[in-house]
């Protein structure tokens, strides 16, 4: 069967990806780590990040044991019991359980990874600086591909080595539900600790204080430079690692259950939906390759102007993927009849469409985020008029920005429903993805250089050395609100994937049939209605956390100031293992009431109101999950960089009232774009695994029909 | 025929409802006015209110023109053609648009009526707190009482002469329509005149030149005061026409296919239809007849305590209207069968808890905004961390209290569908707005007593008497947060059940039939997602009309106090007239792109995805506007209240920097509470009435599947 080796395409782009990621590490380490200052500071957050993560998995550990040990006994009809069987699985609970570990264990082997190099790299990049801005990029991006490299490196060896060994969809979805619950805890928790340190140290430190940004006299400072490493690389990396396996997981169950579509074709044989099968992972492979071919042109080519180095690169692994995955296509529809051979080719053009979309989603990011467009400057100049009207202004245009993605998406899955059906959609959310690897190093290089330009400050390296580092940072700020724009939109097409997948596994079990989530049925209806609620509450919590945390942060900051006066002279070091400590413990004692919603109500709701109705809630989640991560993220990038563009002298510049209402904003904005909106994106993708996971058990109320039929 | 006998009992309500309304009125004008100076105030507030409404109403008037022209030629299924047969109606469409105009001229003269005593009461309220409290609490309680007795009393009439001529429910849709096209005009309006107004005399006159509130050296003051009226008492008095219509005309579209449920009996025989049918015109009479005991028993006992006494009519009428219920169905079951009888008790039943449900969620928001409950406590507290903390603070207790209510309604609905089906949810909707008479008077009274307290501060009054003032005004801000919440959860089940009414005058044209809203379809999936971010976007829309208008306000009040330095020493009077020109002509200005959204969107969602997705869109629409109007006026409210609790002096009251970040929250929370989120209201109202209207229209699109047809 020409199959195996073509899903060898997958491990391959695997296991080159993890070898260049050990080769990049590898340039980064025998790079200069700079003066001793300049190390001590880097150490403080190396060690910082480690303690985070060492108690973060621990928790994660025991969470991650928990839900094991449930998913054993869950009565899933995984297990072929007699009143329900499945047309496409006979994969046992213990080896889908399996898969859920190595899932966690592989997110969480990619983050520490990805971490571990990116406190590596922010002492080299910034001693690199000093050299030239090219090598500081260099070390920067190679640090921030390191991590990108390692998430869809563990990504696809994963999924293909998994789905060799059993072939079998269910068992790719206890890997990705293994993703997930690592994701929820990274984005989550990370989002909670970057913040609290983030706000905590500019309202005493900078508000009380007067001490500049990452003034290394401010207790919180360390604290903050860790929480740009937990929150922006690992948390995003495992939030992304969590999208891409789930959408080729839910593109592999729909492929599973094809002839159940009545909108496809029906005659496909059983080596035609293998193909369709494994067509996601193969395709994800390529997508690597040409994301590695991205990552290698931009370390060729260089560049002495690190934004258009980082487009570049994005762009290159665009048009790539396009060929490679058309010459793949090629290639895997050798052994397919002429109508079979079409649909691939209707699929990889969906593929297509799908990563174009994400790269216009990226832009109108961009747009709405950038202080040389018309919103962000309107926020900006809203700032002269006080606080008040700042925040209304930016809160506006974070509102406004929702609409042009929502056209994006809705023209992607019209195109996409067109040429191959849900399945069509879910290929797009696959092709949005395809390129994760560049989009999450581009992502992690923003920490880094945000970092190595806190180090240069704190190592005294002087000002123009400062300004070259400021420059990479700002390459990084539009890189970051792209790919922001980028996996929202690659999260949102994933879940809508996952939700067709889920009703589609559904609809697998006999007896039982969902037929249609109609609206009009009133169970329905109210699990639309609590969908929607769920997304304005997670937000809610979050950033109330947040709050909570950072007036901890707050008074910590305080007592040390005023019980040791030598710290505000520079003449004693501030205690940072303190304010660590706060932003570690806080962010983990926070993440237990939204971690437990993201798996009981979902569960709740369909033990109450029936399966239908869990499908709706799904449904009514994603979409007002999607509204509140773009007003949030959008919000929050343009609050931030009206705020830099005041700095840099606009309206008066620093210290002006101005100023002070610009950072009103942008402090307002720090958890609603850090915290609130992306952790979004998460909640929906455990939320949609979960209730996949948890059907059989869903099953033994009212047949699925829940508790409460009326 | 017993029926028609028993319409009377709606039509003599109605007509009792605006003799009591007139004889308040009488009750009210021959209080004394007061000195000179506050009867030259109340002149000037007067004077505004009137100019605003003659522009306000010959726009209206144009609007309202354009859209009866197109209704009588709009191809509906109303005109009986070869195509489509309608089972109920055979109305013609010049019948529909009549009625349309004259709900059109209703709203707009019961909104007149309204405000011009309200305009008059201010001035002898403030004087009457001269003589004591209760004195002063009866004459603005008896102004606010013209309104909300006005506006039921204008709606019943209209209802149920127009049946009685008429016994269509098409006729009455037509009716219901009007009063919404005033209620979107006069509700946005209002809601952008208000703030404007608001928002240009806090940042200028108190900001920058440290003028107290109400200060009539601030141009912008009497703006303000208008702003109070046709907000406060024309906006909320046509948003409530519009629901309690809109509510009617549900449910008696849902009586009149009633054979068409396949959750309720089959067998009904017309006369136990048409007794279904009219159910809701008589219970609504008996509601105001219970609204009218309610407000005469404030009248006879009297209170000096505002805030109790306006709670006690609301828990009185509750009751009566149980009782009365009870009593009416007992009459109304004569000639039904035993089965049918069983059915309108069970209707009854859904109406109590309805009304039980809106008093619930009144209480919701009012825990939320409380100053002496927690959220808005923690709030207050917030304002000590600053700007951007307090602002956190508000916007996450608004997003979590969209929890509480969402429980309410859902379990409402939950209740009455097991009683009524979807009828049943319609006349729970029916009931909560039964006593809407009374939640309209308390409603109006606060912009009275406001109004009163601007008085009495430039009439100088002295100190005492403007304590006076200020007790009334904090039980009339208690009493609107209540009705707010009222007001938003009646909203929420008019326009479910007006969506079931939709779907189910779709599905009476034959042959065509909508059969479900499947999210599993792409194009209802597509519709729900634009649904969903409309409400978003309307929101943006009308802040930033409020931001815009607003800047211009604070340039004019700027170029006042530089041109004319008099004005500030009070020596010569501010331009009044300029700033109230610039609030009225901004607010009609920017009303014009949310009413065309309000109308084209639909109508272009039905003719590109389908009347199934137009449904969806609806549904979409409704739930995340619910989501977006509790936060709103949650939040507002809780940031107003914990401004306020500062202000007496709390966490170190005026002029600290504690109170400044309060004042920031409330300039936030004042677009949010009186603009955007009373608006969605109505926006989601016009949307359901569209999309019924324009029905017939959207047939001619691929039989109602849409263009896009997959």
């Amino acid at each position: 069967m020409a199959v195996p080796i073509i899903l060898i395409v997958a491990l391959v782009a695997g296991i080159l990806s993890i070898a260049m990621a050990m080769y990049f590490r590898y340039l980064v380490l025998k790079e200069d780590p700079g003066n001793e200052r300049m190390q001590e500071v880097a150490g403080y957050i190396e060690e910082g990040a480690k303690r985070y993560l060492k108690v973060q998995y621990k928790i994660l550990g025991i969470f991650v044991v928990v839900l094991a040990v449930a998913m054993l006994f869950l009565p899933s009809p995984l297990d072929d019991s007699d009143t329900y069987t499945r047309l496409f699985s006979d994969a046992l609970n213990w080896e889908q359980m399996l898969a859920y570990i190595i899932g966690a264990v592989g997110s969480m082997f990619a983050g520490w990874l990805g971490m571990y190099v990116g406190v590596k790299a922010n002492t080299r990049a910034a001693q690199g600086c000093t050299v030239s801005t090219k090598k500081g990029f260099d070390i920067a991006f190679f640090g921030g591909a390191v991590m990108g490299l390692a998430v869809v490196g563990v990504a696809l060896i994963g999924v293909s080595i998994l789905y060799w060994i059993v072939p079998d969809p269910m068992i790719v979805l206890g890997f990705s539900f293994g993703a997930s619950s690592v994701a929820l805890f990274m984005k989550c928790g990370g989002g909670i600790f970057t913040k609290t340190a983030d706000v905590g140290a500019d309202l005493v430190g900078k508000a009380e204080y007067n001490l500049p940004e990452d003034d290394p006299r401010n207790p919180a400072t360390i604290a903050d430079n860790v929480g740009d490493n937990v929150g922006d690389i690992a948390g995003m990396g495992s939030d992304l690692f969590d999208s891409y396996v789930a959408s080729i997981i839910a593109a592999m169950m729909l492929a599973a259950t094809l002839p159940m579509f009545v909108d496809l074709v029906l005659d496909f044989d059983a080596y035609a939906r293998f193909v369709y099968t494994i067509f996601p992972i193969v395709l994800c492979g390529v997508g690597l390759l040409a994301s590695l071919l991205g990552i290698w042109y931009i370390k060729w080519k260089g560049s002495d102007e690190p934004g258009k180095a980082l487009n570049t690169g994005t762009y290159v692994a665009t048009i790539l993927f396009a060929g490679l995955a058309a010459l793949l296509t090629l290639v895997m529809v050798i052994g397919l009849t002429g109508e079979e051979a079409t649909m691939l080719w209707k699929l990889c053009i969906c593929a297509v469409i799908g990563l174009l979309a994400g790269i216009i989603l990226g832009l109108t990011s961009d747009y709405f985020t950038r202080d040389d467009k018309k919103p962000t400057r309107k926020v900006a100049e809203a700032a002269q008029e006080g606080h008040a009207v700042v925040i209304l202004s930016g809160i506006s245009y974070g509102l406004l920005s929702v609409a042009p993605p929502t056209i994006g998406i809705v023209v992607a899955m019209v195109f996409a429903y067109l040429l191959g059906g849900v399945f069509g959609i879910a290929m797009a959310a696959v092709g949005m993805l395809a390129i994760v690897g560049t989009i999450v190093s581009n992502d992690a290089y923003g920490p880094i250089v945000d970092n190595a330009r806190a180090i240069a400050e704190q190592g005294d390296l002087g000002d123009d050395i400062i300004r070259t580092a400021d420059r990479l940072d700002s390459a990084g700020n539009t890189a970051k609100a792209i790919t922001k724009g980028f996996a929202i939109g690659a999260a949102n097409l994933t879940v809508f994937a996952l939700l067709f997948s889920f009703t589609t596994e559904a609809n697998d079990i006999k007896p039982f049939t969902i037929e249609a989530i109609d609206l009009l049925n009133i169970n329905v209806l109210i699990g639309a209605f609590i969908g929607v609620v769920i997304p304005a509450l997670f937000s809610a919590l979050l950033i109330l956390a947040v709050q909570r945390n950072a007036a901890k942060m707050v008074d910590e900051i305080r007592r040390q100031f005023e019980t040791n006066p030598k710290i505000l002279t520079g003449e004693e070091p501030a205690d940072f293992g303190k304010t660590i400590d706060i932003a570690t413990k806080g962010s983990l004692r926070e993440l237990i009431i939204p971690s437990i919603i993201s798996i009981t109500i979902p569960v709740a709701v369909g033990i109450v109101f029936g399966v239908a109705a869990l499908a709706a809630f799904l449904t009514g989640a994603i979409l007002s999950g999607f509204v509140f991560a773009i007003f949030m993220s959008n919000s929050g990038g343009s609050f931030d960089n009206a705020k830099k563009w005041i700095e840099d002298g606009n309206l008066g510049g620093k210290g002006t009232e101005v100023h002070k209402a610009s950072i009103t904003g942008d402090t307002v904005g720090d958890p609603f774009k850090d915290t609130a909106g992306p952790s979004i994106n998460t909640l929906l993708v455990v939320m949609s695994l979960t209730a996949s996971i948890f059907l059989g058990f869903l099953m033994l109320f009212g047949n699925g029909a829940g508790l409460l039929t009326f």
